[in-house]
Formats: structure tokens, sequence, C-alpha cells
């Protein structure tokens, strides 16, 4: 199968005065999704994770190169992939350029490009200490689907279908570009758990942090039992966290206003050095901690 | 294992006038490769087979993403890729600018991006009745070195390291850029094999051709044993094959000279339609032949 417009290579124009923000991201089945996803949401989430990367960057999506290798030709599961593919770039306005096909084992690469305006972008590399750290939306929702999936915790009803939502349909946090290139002194998105991205800014920006547990945005039954990890450790959350001068707050409260669907919460602080979390009378050091670990 | 900068997305700058010329492309253990093929060799191919679109349309390579999945850690297999695949980069002279590494069975995807100056980029499309064929090159090696590997046929001695070098190292044919964008109609890399890669411009540019057997550029086995097959439809030959009018034939008899390492063959001409192999006093119909296919 041939995606592309019918050449060796994809041709695109790049408006003037700005830059390129360019990512890829593998998807291997029974590692980045559950054995059993559907097509729908295993399009959806190879696009969204790498729209992520962009959303974490401040940058603005472009256009998207798609390399699927499938086990057999399956003209059903392909086609119910396209179609999902296709209403996820159109909802985040990407355009597919190309790609290409072939057998082997279940995978899919995504490669995004994104433009930003010259030296707006946002990196991991700019925190300052005294900078509130933020995060959007809950965390933890991810790996609590996962767990349930995987039959590990029964889950009450009510939170079933948003957790199940957000490990299979993360959202990438785009609509916060625009806010991030104003106020964000540092930005990273949530994939392999707070604790482990929030230290590649910490390390990038050669700063420490303080966070505080008990303000962290989760849902009922983690509060309830106090099952922090899955907020702090869990991946594949897809928020956005990032760090921002306390003269910015007011455009916090006012953007929470408008935005119910993707509240931004203060968790904590940039500090000269150290990694501490504190919350319920205590204090961690979560130096040794560690995030997701692609090879174990 | 992070390759990029340490941000989520590299950024880059587009030189004014200047388009983007984007390719991507997965190589799969034992489809794309054998799988006990070095480190070192699916470095190289990994970017050359991408490099080798880029060839095709004329573009200049400038940066590529990488994305690795490997069955384990394994640190010896990791620095062989990287010194194999620095190498390469900086013969081609493009830059890697980030990527991704996770765990499963081994692929490599590589997404390449170049440059053309605006509208100056060669097709698949612009063939036109009455332009020669030409091929840069010898083909059926690629095909033949892997039928070596895999003890289906006993080479001569001093066919073998020129064969298994031809499917373990391909070299990119990035030296025809300027040719191409001076002289080329249409063009297509021999990543599938001859027959099914130039049904692609015939397709593409709504002609149709005669291919002549008797002047495949072929080595000496091949035409004894009139195996012709394996520079037809045999793959992974990443030579190029374009179209160009008739009058600029003087240009390539100047190119063969200064050239001796990448030699320029006529082996035929398009028509109006139809797809014949003419050759040893006889007229094969090539209209239903098939390259590669990927799902058989």
């Amino acid at each position: 199968m041939e995606l592309s417009q019918g050449d060796d290579a994809a041709v695109v124009d790049v408006p003037i005065g700005k830059q390129l923000v360019m990512s890829v991201d593998t998807l291997i089945s029974g590692v980045h999704f559950p054995e059993n996803t559907c097509a729908a949401d295993i399009a959806h989430k190879s696009l969204a994770v790498n729209l992520s990367d962009l959303a974490a960057m401040g940058a603005t999506p472009a256009w998207f190169l798609l390399s699927i290798t499938l086990p057999k030709f399956d003209e059903v599961w392909l086609s119910k992939f396209s179609e999902s593919l296709k209403q996820t770039s159109n909802q985040y306005q990407i355009k597919l350029i190309g790609g290409d096909t072939c057998r082997g084992p279940l995978s899919i690469t995504v490669q995004v490009t994104g433009l930003a305006d010259k030296n707006s972008y946002v990196s991991r590399s700019g925190a300052k200490l005294g900078d509130l750290i933020l995060v959007s939306g809950q965390l933890g929702n991810a790996a609590l689907g996962l767990a349930h999936l995987q039959q590990k915790l029964t889950l009450p009803v009510d939170l079933v279908q948003p957790c199940v939502e957000a490990i299979n349909r993360p959202l990438p946090r785009l609509e916060l570009s625009d806010f991030l290139t104003s106020y964000a002194s540092a930005a990273i998105d949530l994939s392999d758990g707070l604790v482990g991205d929030l230290r590649h800014i910490l390390d990038q920006s050669q700063k420490g942090a303080v966070i505080n547990r008990d303000v962290l945005p989760v849902n009922d039954w983690i509060r309830s039992h106090q099952a922090y990890d899955f907020a702090l450790t869990g991946g594949d959350d897809f928020e956005l966290c990032f760090t921002m001068p306390v003269k910015y707050i007011s455009a916090v409260d006012s953007w929470n206003q408008k935005n119910p669907q993707c509240q931004l919460t203060e968790i904590g602080e940039i500090t000269g050095s150290g990694y501490l979390l504190v919350g319920n009378h205590q204090t961690e050091d979560l130096s040794d901690w560690q995030g997701y670990q692609h090879f174990e």
C-alpha cells in the first residue's frame, strides 16, 4: 500500500518566518498499547502522542508521515485505522503527506512536523528559580485505565470510561500552544510519568523542584485510596507539565475560567537543587525515583 | 535512550526559497534485511534507502529522525549501529536531529527531510512520449547478493563481495541530484525492482514504455546465465531510473565520461501506452508482471 501522493517523497512549502518543529514516535503492540486495542484507537493514539510533543513545544501542527507495519494485509483493519486517522488529523488540522506500509509485527511510526514563529518555541531548559510548576488536566487516569484493562484492579463504574479513554484516546493539549509560548519558561509532555518527565526539565534547566502531592489533580479514587503513584509515575497521560514565572499567575486563573475542559493546576515550585515530594505532613526525596523505563 | 537534543521535538530553520522534500521508510528484520545482518550494515541501509528517495526527487539531504525498536538493550550493538550511522550521515551530509528508542521486534524507521529549490524537484509524473529511459549503475546485484546469502545459488568468487555489498550497503545516488533536476522529466528509485518501479512512472505519467533486455546494465553472470529476472524484478538495487528528452543525450555521455563510479545506461523509451520488454528477438508483455509485493 502506497500512502504518498505517488512520488518517492512528499514536497511541502514552509511559510516565511517559521521554524520547523519535528518529532517521531513508534508505538508497538503490547508495549505502547494493549494487544487487543482496536484499529481506531491505535490510529488516534499514534498521531496523538506525536501531536502531544508539538503541544509541549508550543508549535502548531502542519504535516505528518506514517509508517505502518502489519502482520498481514487486513482490509477491514486498515479501513478502520484510516477512518480514525482521518478524523484525528482533521480535528487537529494536520495533513498526512506520505508514508509506507510493510509486513511484520504490528507497529506504527508517526513523524510530525509543526511550525513555530522564529525563536518562540518552548524548550525544557528554561525553568528559573522560583517558577511555578503546573500541569494540565488530571494525572493518573491513563495508568488506572491500563490497570483496569489488565484486570489488576476494579474501578468504580463511573471511572471506567474516562480512564480507558485516557489510555486509548489521549488528548494532545494543542489548545495550550499559545498560552505556553506566551507564559511558559519550560514545558514537557507527560508520556512516562510526572516524576520522570519533570526530571527532564530539571536536568535541562539545571534546577531542582518541590512538588506537593496533596494538590495533584487526581480523581476521587486515587485520592481516597492514596494511590498517588498512578499520578506520579504512571505513564501515558499526555497532559503537559510546564513552568512559568509567578507574575503570570493571573493568566492561569483567566485560562481556567475559560477552559473547563483543560484546567491548569499549580503543583509545585522550581528550586535551586534537589527533588522533593511534600504532602500528608511528610517529605520524600524523588531524586532516585524512576519514570517509565523503555529497557528494564 | 533519548536521541533528541533534550526536547520533545527538534527545531530547525529552513533556508528561504527552498521546499521540503520528506520521506519515511521502515526496515524490518527478516523482511528488509536478513536476520543476521550486522548492526553497522543495518544502520547504513536504514539511512541509505531513505536518502535514495531524496536522490530520486533531485533533493539535497538536510535532517533525519530515527526510531529504533530493539528486542533488548545491547550496548555493543547500539555502539556499532551509532558509529556506522554517523559515518553514513557524515558522508551524505545529513544531520540526525532526534528520535526515540523502544523495546520490541527489531526494526528501524528513518524519516529524512531534504531541500529543493522551489518547483525544481523531480516527480514520477513528468515522462513524455519519446523520452529516453535510463538507469544508473548495475541492476540485479542486490537480488543476487540476497540469493547468495540465502544459499539459493553459488556466485563466482569475484562477484560475492560486490553483490553482498549491493544488498547490505546500497549507495544512494545523490550525486545525480543536479543532473536529474537539470535534465530528467521523471525519476524513481529502484527499491522493488525495475519492472514494478518503472510502472509507477508510467502510471503517474499516463504513458507506456518499451525496455530492451539486451542493453540492461548487468554483471557477466546474469548475462551468461540469461538470469535477467534478477535485474528486472529483483528489489533493493537502489539505483535510479529516470526519463529525459532525447535532446539531452549528450549530457549523458559527458556524465559517463566524468563519473566512472555511476554510469548511466539508456534502456528504453517512453511510448503512448503498453509496457513491453524486447530483446533476444522476442517481445514480452510486462503489463501483468509484478514488482516486490509487501503483502503477498
